[in-house]
C-alpha cells in the first residue's frame, strides 16, 4: 500500500525506521508517532543513544568482543582462566554464556560465520587473530560454541584445521537434548548425537 | 533475566530502544547491533531523523494534522470540500482514510480520545478548537470516525453535545459487517446494528 504522509519529517523518520530488521511501515509509523508523544529531550537521548555508540565503539584488542576501553572488562579479569578460550560468532552469544554463570575462561568473538550465500568468508572473521593468539599466548584449551547449523560446521572445521598444527585442545560444546524437551518431540539428528555423545550417569548427578 | 553488557554505550543505546512501545531487551539489542554493521553515515541519517522530527514538527493550525508547515497540503487544498469535516483520533486514521480515496473533505484530529482510564479528558483533546471551527467557519457536516470502543463511544456522546446547538449536521461512520467477510461469524452486536441501519440496495449497486 503506497501511504502519503502528511510531512517529509514523518517519511523520512519512517523510512529510516523501516530500514531495521523486522520493522515494516506500519510499525515504523507506530514508533515514530510514539516518539511525537515524548518528550524533545527523551528523544534526543534516544537519537543520540544510538549515533554515540556507532561513532565511539570499540572492539577489545585480544577478543573483539565489544567494550568500551582499549580490552574488555572479560579479558582484564584476571580471575578468569587465560588458558581456556571459548570461540564465539557474536556479542549475544558471550552475553548468553556468560548468563549461565558456567564459563571461567576467556572468548574470542569471530563476528560472523563462514557464509559463502551472505559472502561471508573465513578473511572476513576473526580466524587469524585466533591463530596468533593461540600461537603467542598460552592457550591450552579453544571450545566451538558456534550454531549447530551447516555454516556453523563448516567454520568449525575451518578453524580446526587452522589449529589442528598447534599444541592445543579443541572441544566444542555438547549437543544432545535440551533440557525439559520430550525425547518423543527431539528431532532424530540430535537424539541420534545424544545417544553417541552419551556422558557417565553419575558426573550428570554433580550438575 | 539480567542481562550484562559488555559495554555502557551498548546498554545505553538497548535502554533507549527498549522504551519504545512493544520493543523488548531482546529485540532492541537485536536493533542495536544491526547500527554496529552499518557506516557511521547511516546511523547518524537515522538518529538525526527522528531528533529532527521530534524538534521541527509543525502541527496544521486548521485540522491539527502533523504536517511541515503552518498548515496542511489537506487544509491548503482548495479542491476539496471545506464544508465537511471528518472527525479523527490522530494522523494515522487521516491516512488511512486518505488511502480509500473515497472523502474529499477536510479532516480535524483530536490527538486522541477520552479515556479515563488513561488520564486522557476532553481538555487534552482538540474539542475546543473543533466547536470554534464549526462557529467560526462554513462547516455544514461533521463526520465522527472514531474507534467503535467504549471510549470512542464516549468521545462521539461528548462532541455531539458540544455541537448539538450549532447549526451543523453530525454524522456517524456506518457500523456494519466487513467487506469480505461470513456474516456466521460476524458478532452479534455488529449484525444487528447492520441490519437496523440497513440501506436502499439499489443504492448499495452505485458503489
Amino acid at each position: 500500500m503506497l501511504q502519503k504522509y502528511p510531512s517529509v519529517l514523518l517519511e523520512n523518520a519512517v523510512n529510516e525506521f523501516a530500514k531495521l530488521p523486522g520493522i515494516g511501515k506500519k510499525t515504523a509509523l507506530r514508533l515514530v508517532l510514539h516518539s511525537l508523544r515524548r518528550t524533545p529531550e527523551e528523544v534526543e537521548n534516544f537519537g543520540r543513544s544510538i549515533i554515540n555508540l556507532r561513532n565511539e565503539i570499540n572492539y577489545c584488542k585480544v577478543c573483539h568482543n565489544i567494550c568500551d576501553d582499549e580490552v574488555c572488562h572479560i579479558c582484564s579479569d584476571f580471575s578468569r582462566d587465560a588458558s581456556l578460550v571459548c570461540i564465539v560468532e557474536n556479542i549475544k552469544e558471550v552475553m548468553a554464556i556468560e548468563n549461565t554463570g558456567q564459563f571461567k575462561g576467556l572468548y574470542h568473538v569471530l563476528g560472523g560465520i563462514i557464509s559463502p550465500m551472505d559472502g561471508v568468508g573465513p578473511g572476513d572473521l576473526q580466524i587469524e587473530s585466533l591463530v596468533q593468539r593461540v600461537q603467542s599466548e598460552n592457550v591450552k584449551e579453544v571450545i566451538l560454541a558456534l550454531s549447530t547449523t551447516m555454516e556453523g560446521d563448516t567454520t568449525n572445521f575451518y578453524i580446526y584445521r587452522k589449529l589442528s598444527g598447534l599444541d592445543v585442545k579443541i572441544s566444542i560444546i555438547a549437543r544432545g537434548i535440551s533440557v525439559g524437551d520430550e525425547i518423543e518431540y527431539a528431532d532424530e539428528i540430535t537424539l541420534g548425537r545424544s545417544i553417541i555423545n552419551r556422558t557417565n550417569f553419575k558426573d550428570s548427578l554433580k550438575l
